[in-house]
């Protein structure tokens, strides 16, 4: 399939990341990326999307009963020591001394969550309510070789939606069943993709369970009761889904089982199979923070796991796979142009009201808080302008203003529709008030509201990006 | 002043931070604080002041003609050369190799943000409308010896709410102006910090204008059209507001002049100034970048300036300094917890009907997005409730739900005034719907939503803290 567009063109186009190999115009020379590889410098319109995610993921999250954390860049040695990190993972680590003191750049957020929740049993013993759960869209960084670094694919610096459950055992099986639930929703309602029997697989990574205490650490009773659980919660979501499930026995982390969600993708090299959220067990992590016996000293005899899940795993990595997927159209919510408004020319004139209605529609709608353009249609006709905008920012509405509309008070609006492809057209009345061209818009919103609680409206005139 | 609580006692009590000398309880040894000093750890209470701070501040700039940016935490050196740091900035920053390439954490954001100025340049040509203005919560790492190091306030690592603008010449003095209404919204409309006489100094940073071409690089008209610019807006705003200026001829950092908000705040040791907002011209990086070349070759023959400005300069700084201000008091919005709901048991028993209208006026404010708790009234009386409560984590309001509430069909609410320092107590009824309480909350949500377009609703139900 050469010569199909990859994510890093899509980015491109949106001006969500400026491309790896792009060059910045100093006059006498160009210039390179400047980052660096591995750490993609998001753009303006990278920068409202990342901007609308994290306001949909905090939201998300928070209705759940997920605490919200933010946590440092960078750490003491010393928390990774404790961890067990500097012992198996240092090679991946980016460290460095500050006076005589070693500090590393975070390569995860985990150890953070747990000091946090170590100190509100400290503050609060056992008023503290179990599960608890804490989320973060926490910036990591880890080492990866340049040769493999890729676009959104592959970088060294990422932001996860990362959280961590501390659930008595005997919960554990609804913990993650809910955690499935919370994928489901993001999945389907904020981003459109159905999860279902042609597109997810539920991958189980399991112990070999003779190699438990060797390879696998940990007891027998946490591996045999985590496992359990997640099988039960696989079958049950296959069954209730038709999604396939597979176990790759002797395929855990040394620390746990996990469950992942593969979904299966379209991308410039067909269809691929992705990684998206993550269920994973941990019980490295507690024994390290002496957890298990902090527990025990607050609320009695109580066994406990500790969980890591993530549902789209990398913000970055997920972005550039969506956008392959979707050729570069973004949910309402999320794009960085939501409107462009077309003025449309009548003999290679602008017509003044044609002109003043345009403007006023883009204030209006920017005073809503949404990001708006208004472009004059070319000499040659609207399908060249059309064509133009397809193919470069994609706004998922286009409304059309000519004298026509302006005559007969109404705005033509074409929305596009993500499951067909397709763009259909309809007329609103605009008279006074966008009242009805609201409803349009409150309609592109709503599965993202009805699931996270909110659809961010960040303003932008982005008229010069069209 | 001593005994008196400092800005690290009031974040201890919130859980906005976790305090810098306080020990992580584990089982047989105590841990001391591990993110290391100088990198705050902002725990729950912390990570939703800081997503609600970052709400607000997005908006509150999109709606200004702000774009949105988020970019990278680490750099390739060449980009901070390119800049001209590594000369003469290369000691506060964190640098290693990844392979054979030199990086830096970046000690700043605005070699990124023209960056991505130029890559719209280059794409979109003078489509790109001047004054061009670009924001980023942006968080950077600078080195500060481990002695100096004291809680939020002197720190390894910040979040700037930091923007640069770059503007025609001739539209400078009205960018100053415009930046200095944005600092008068913020700290008047979301912080509820007046400026005025009483607490408020322009400090003019200026050139020795006998020095320009040497210490002070540009060239005299650069400097002489910077400095008019803001001694005419100095002067405006000292008439209109009736601030004090002060001058400061030769004081100006090397590559051009600036003007600082100087705020004055109670503290922990008295009354002390602050420096929030600033505004600084640039002469160097526009040089390096080449953009004045670039906006010609553009624009055709157009003198721009760079301005960096922030109204808040750290985060971190500013929530320290506001919370030994107003003791520990933060605005609605921001507050970690927002309304506390004491169940009042009457005669040592908490009656059903009382438990459960909490449990549902809780539940209502929750589905709102709201942050709230339950606490049953000790048998000790309701007084020594509310002490606690004031004495740790601040609600802005208290609802007192007991048996003549329920019978009468009203909650009893405790609105703190941050103006007064006291509470102020109402009755409102409570039937079906808690829309009299919700008016109550949009009454404190809405100076906040006047100047950024929203208040976040981030939901917890902090229960387990009260």
């Amino acid at each position: 399939m050469s010569g199909e567009k990859d994510h890093i063109d899509y980015a491109h186009e949106l001006d969500v990341a400026i491309k790896p190999d792009s060059t910045v115009p100093l006059i006498g020379k160009e210039y390179g990326y400047f980052s660096g590889p591995g750490v993609p410098l998001f753009s303006i319109g990278g920068g409202f999307l990342r901007q609308a995610l994290q306001q949909i993921l905090v939201s998300f999250h928070a209705r759940r009963g997920y605490f919200i954390a933010e946590t440092p860049t960078l750490a003491s040695s010393e928390l990774f020591k404790l961890s067990g990190h500097m012992d198996f993972y240092r090679e991946n680590m980016y460290v460095f001394n500050i006076e005589d003191r070693e500090f590393t750049v975070k390569p995860m957020n985990c150890p953070y969550h747990l000091l946090i929740f170590l100190s509100h049993l400290a503050r609060f013993r056992n008023r503290v309510k179990l599960p608890f759960k804490i989320f973060e869209m926490g910036r990591v960084h880890r080492y990866e070789p340049s040769g493999s670094l890729y676009g959104l694919l592959r970088v060294r610096g990422f932001t996860q939606d990362d959280a961590h459950i501390i659930t008595p055992e005997g919960e554990a099986a609804r913990v993650i069943s809910d955690v499935f639930e919370e994928m489901r929703s993001l999945m389907e309602l904020v981003f459109g993709l159905p999860i279902d029997e042609g597109n997810v697989r539920l991958r189980l990574s399991l112990s070999d369970r003779s190699q438990i205490g060797t390879h696998f650490m940990g007891s027998w009773e946490e591996w045999s009761a985590a496992e359990s659980a997640l099988e039960e919660i696989a079958s049950k979501i296959a069954e209730k889904y038709k999604v396939k499930v597979s176990r790759g026995v002797g395929e855990a982390a040394f620390y746990g089982p996990k469950i992942d969600l593969m979904m299966s993708l379209r991308g410039s090299s067909g269809v691929k199979e992705w990684q998206m959220g993550t269920i994973q067990f941990d019980f490295n992590l507690p024994r390290r923070f002496k957890i298990y016996d902090y527990v025990k000293e607050i609320y009695g005899d109580m066994n406990v796991f500790i969980i890591h899940r993530a549902l789209l795993g990398s913000i970055e990595r997920f972005i550039g796979g969506y956008l392959e997927h979707y050729k570069g159209r973004l949910p309402f919510s999320m794009a960085p142009l939501q409107v462009a408004i077309i003025a449309i020319k009548a003999g290679g004139e602008l017509d003044v009201k044609v002109e003043e209605v345009s403007e006023r529609v883009k204030r209006e709608l920017l005073s809503r808080g949404l990001r708006v353009a208004v472009k004059e249609s070319s000499r040659t006709g609207l399908s060249g302008d059309v064509r133009l905008l397809e193919s470069s920012i994609k706004p998922p509405l286009i409304v059309y203003i000519g004298p026509k509309e302006v005559r007969e008070s109404t705005l033509a609006v074409a929305v596009y529709d993500q499951r067909t492809g397709r763009r259909s057209n309809m007329s609103v009345k605009y008279g006074e008030t966008l009242e009805e061209l609201m409803k349009i818009i409150e309609e592109q919103e709503k599965s993202v509201r009805e699931a996270s609680g909110v659809s961010p409206r960040i303003p932008a005139d982005l008229s010069h990006m069209v």
